[in-house]
């Protein structure tokens, strides 16, 4: 069996993806957050969103997603509010504070998405756009192909 | 502020890794391994792999590297011989049942690998090279300015 494995796709996307969040949490850091408080301060809406939605959009299982939004309400990120009638179901708001961290996450990753963009052409997006594609439909193979063994 | 944000690359690379990942851990959850235990049967080396170079390999954190270890050891994947001479070096080594395991694992990612090349073109593999090129330059270019800041 030879060590050496050739080019994969699932790799680079794996290391591409680890690269840009090491940095994400370095930069994320630097302003006494994480990555995934930035992502959260993102997803929130204006007028409120759903705690239950927040864990499937940021992939985070129940109990780091909940200790990530204790820690943001400590902070005086966000605000929990519960709908009228139903304890169980909380709304997430950004305070003022949340507000203003939420436009130097927005600046920063309009930056850094800009300066991908400017380091390569416009017909190259259309391969990576089909390669990413590609994925999604070997994924959907996959568990189609298990289903039916099941 | 518009909530609409545009395509933007990093959040295309967080998807598609997420989806695999989460495609991998329920795939090896069937032989009762975790996408973990199998990155790390792919990456152990013939003639043992020093534990320290696993951690950086892997991008894990020392304890659940370390913790992980511990369970592949006690479902008996991999064996810990100490270098003579050093007890604080730690070369890893699969065992028979480690090495039948990865060929599992190899057979399942080159099938994987190859269901995604079969569904792209050659010439949208150079634009995903470069779009991937331009990730790596981006995070570059962001470090070198956060060190002249510093």
């Amino acid at each position: 069996m030879e060590q050496k494995q050739p080019l994969l796709i699932d790799f680079m996307l794996r290391h591409a993806w680890h690269r840009v969040s090491r940095m994400y949490n370095n930069t994320a850091s630097t302003e006494g957050m994480t990555m995934s408080v930035g992502f959260i301060l993102m997803i929130v809406e204006k007028d409120g969103t759903p705690s239950t939605q927040l864990g499937p959009k940021m992939g985070m299982e129940p109990t780091s997603l909940s200790r990530t939004l204790n820690n943001m309400e400590t902070s005086g990120l966000i605000e929990r509010k519960e709908f009228s009638g139903d304890k169980r179901k909380v709304n997430i708001f950004l305070t003022a504070k949340g507000v203003e961290k939420r436009k130097l996450v927005r600046d920063f990753l309009l930056d850094f998405n800009k300066k991908i963009a400017s380091k390569f052409k416009d017909r190259d997006l259309q391969g990576f756009m089909k390669v990413m594609n590609a994925v999604d439909l070997a994924i959907e193979e996959v568990e189609i192909n298990k289903n039916t063994e099941a």
